[in-house]
């Protein structure tokens, strides 16, 4: 448990490594997570979690099956469980997550980008 | 569950009243919401609850019994369950709570600001 504030934009100058979310902030059973994204990242769905990602800086797509969801800055999309999504940005961009503390970022599927939950680092 | 984006300063805009919590999103059993706030409010704990704070404008002073905690755009913190806190706001600030969706916001006390969990509005 974080005892102290965090702040956004020093914690996102805290690292540079993109696809690897890192644990801000933990609550009744839920992690805060920030992360930078480039690129195109895997299909992948989660079986048990909805997944928050909200844009705090830059633009993201989160492609859905059926559609896409273009993200802005100030705009959070919640992927509900199961569905499968694939999250694109073509700038790096950083987003913030909030979803279960036993959620995998890849989901159902296994990629050389997958980092273990037991892993996954707090800053 | 909301099934589209939701863009923060367009949900902002579309309320006015402060100290009244609006949802704007749920997942896991948790509940994005997003107030107004100025003033002080009233000291209260959430006795099962852990309850994030980010401002998304202004200034917000989460007081808690031994110190303050200053928060400005752009910086969050986690008031852990049991503790007892009191938000004051000099000029109304923006800010969005994650909580357990039965959460209520004045945790164990009842004032006449006290909204019950179940009128606690979408928007």
């Amino acid at each position: 448990m974080v005892d102290k504030k965090v702040n956004l934009k020093q914690k996102f100058e805290s690292f540079s490594d993109q696809w690897s979310p890192k644990i801000a902030g933990e609550l009744n059973g839920q992690y805060v997570k920030l992360a930078k994204l480039e690129g195109e990242f895997d299909w992948h769905a989660h079986e048990q979690e909805d997944e928050l990602f909200m844009v705090i800086q830059g633009a993201l797509t989160i492609k859905l099956r059926d559609r896409d969801i273009q993200l802005k800055e100030g705009d959070f999309f919640i992927v509900p469980k199961g569905v499968e999504h694939k999250p694109v940005a073509e700038q790096e961009c950083r987003v913030m997550l909030f979803e279960p503390k036993q959620t995998g970022h890849t989901g159902n599927v296994k990629t050389e980008r997958t980092v273990a939950v037991e892993d996954q680092e707090w800053i």
